[in-house]
């Protein structure tokens, strides 16, 4: 009972664009690699988005909002009604996201995938509920097939959106109290990492409750056979309605063309589970920040990353991606408009 | 024979403001700490800037360009007509630093402090010479005292143009066929370090050629006894002219009150020897990235400096900083625009 488009193969990226843009870069007027990761941006963009013109202009940030379960647990320093608050504060204009999103001109949508009570209607909320937030994946599922298959249809349906409006970047943005739980749990299982080396202290946990954390997360685990290999159905049993909806929302990027920029821990733990699920969506995914989360970067070692930026963010929201783009944008910008040694009439070395 | 205006004194951070800035980053909607050095960037920025809505939108970004005698030595992989040849091409707007000072609608000017052959009249290129190229460091002083002041006042007058122009922020650049020899070499003098550890490939030696060039500076400094204390003289001896105005505007800057974004290894360099004949200086300068080029790690550790990017540039020309703004950009409108907890009626932790 899975969707019919998760099984639609993902696009691949165009290597004789890539090699173009390599060649390109070559011939620019700078030391050969003195650009860096800059010029390794540039060259992705380019032959993913199969263009000569790699671009970051028209970006769309989709915020999956839900509530989980598990927050009964005491698993948050913050109590669950905030996550309907903050989606009224993304509405409105107030958020770090939505400060971000106007600064850089980017289409922002909020979509609630299922809190606990629903929000009132709200200019940029897009309402896609797969249940009044999961059950407590402390003591049993955190949703059903049913419930799984509708979040991973809220997130195809913002890819779909995306591609409607032409855009260059997708963010995935999440908010949900209690959500660095089930990110943990997914990583646990998709690494076979034990729960004291993922739980972190979130929004703002003290060692103790951290290592509550952990112990609602291994209990969790104790109920379950080994579900490494079968990351959808990790995401059913331990995960929640807004990372599945990620999960759903990076596959269909892949699938449509669209590159990733990834935010922080609970989008990366999303990406775990739709790599895992679907390998060719890796290479779609550009990773924005390492977060302040201790656990993020083992998920990150998982999938081989080196993410573009350092600074001790754990905000989530999509914050960290956002912060990002503006390195996507000068890597482009420098590709597409820097001089060759030919142009400037530079001597090369 | 030092110019007056070196001995002014340095401005002071207003700790009032800082204070206020801190709290209202506690009051923001989210939790706190979570958009860790962009809080921090913030609140340095208010009390630099002695304002409560701290910016960095009006950025001038001075590029100093030079030639250095120890070309001759052979120690860089480009030939030393380059210096020129890149010099019009800033003022063409085909390099690295141009696309990217458009793209951040700043204020870009290049000082020629003197190359072996003075450029063609430019547009953008304003001509502030010490002398045709210093002097070879390998064999003898790099320039004299009245070359020192000329080069150290050109860097003076690009920050008065800066503060003429209400600049929120300032970065300065280098250009100059060889001077990551200079900057080596002041590192080893000012750190007591051996040339084989700052020495670096530069714009693209071989481990041969970083081997010579490390060669090069250890009987440079054989010349001297212990300069470690006399950062001014050291300048003198293994510096650059365009180093010298890097140090000139660095320290009329925070004589000033505008807030400095550091680049790369040259402009460490010059940091260096501006915080350590002028301690107040330091907390004046923000450090954008850590370079590729290896030795750039052991300043920025002198300086105790944890710098915000580190994405294996190695360009030069003020492109690594110019690369960073848009994360002080992105500090100052979170910090300015986002709503408070009681603004969003929003639950705290």
């Amino acid at each position: 009972m899975k969707p019919d488009w998760l099984s639609d193969p993902v696009k691949l990226s165009d290597q004789t664009i890539a090699g173009r843009a390599t060649d390109r870069q070559s011939q620019l007027t700078k030391p050969p690699g003195s650009l860096g990761m800059l010029e390794a941006l540039a060259i992705q963009l380019s032959s993913l988005q199969q263009s000569e013109k790699p671009a970051a202009d028209k970006v769309q940030i989709s915020i999956f909002a839900a509530d989980h379960g598990v927050a009964a647990s005491g698993v948050s320093a913050f109590p669950q009604e905030v996550t309907v608050q903050m989606i009224a504060n993304f509405s409105a204009g107030g958020a770090a996201i939505s400060v971000l999103a106007r600064s850089l001109s980017a289409e922002l949508e909020v979509v609630d995938v299922g809190t606990v009570v629903a929000p009132a209607a709200l200019p940029g909320v897009i309402s896609h509920r797969a249940g009044a937030g999961t059950a407590n994946l402390h003591t049993e599922d955190a949703m059903n097939e049913a419930q799984l298959v509708t979040a991973l249809n809220a997130g195809h349906e913002a890819a779909l959106r995306a591609r409607e409006r032409g855009m260059d970047l997708f963010i995935g943005g999440d908010m949900g109290i209690g959500n660095t739980t089930p990110a943990a749990a997914l990583g646990c299982v998709l690494l076979n990492a034990d729960p004291g080396q993922l739980a972190g202290p979130g929004t703002g946990l003290d060692s103790n409750g951290v290592a509550h954390k952990a112990k609602v997360i291994r209990e969790a685990l104790s109920r379950y056979d080994d579900l490494s290999s079968q990351p959808l159905e990790a995401l059913r049993c331990v995960g929640g309605f807004e990372i599945a909806a990620l999960v759903g929302a990076y596959i269909s990027c892949a699938q449509q063309g669209i590159p990733v920029l990834v935010d922080g821990y609970i989008t990366t733990a999303a990406a775990l589970v739709a790599v895992r699920f679907k390998p060719e969506v890796r290479e779609w995914l550009i990773f924005s920040h390492q977060s302040a989360e201790p656990g993020h970067l083992a998920m990150l070692q998982a999938l081989d990353v080196n993410p573009l930026l350092n600074l001790g963010l754990r905000l989530g929201e999509g914050s960290g991606a956002a912060t990002a783009v503006p390195l996507l944008r000068a890597a482009c910008s420098l590709h597409n408009n820097m001089a060759t040694f030919a142009d400037a009439g530079v001597a090369e070395s």
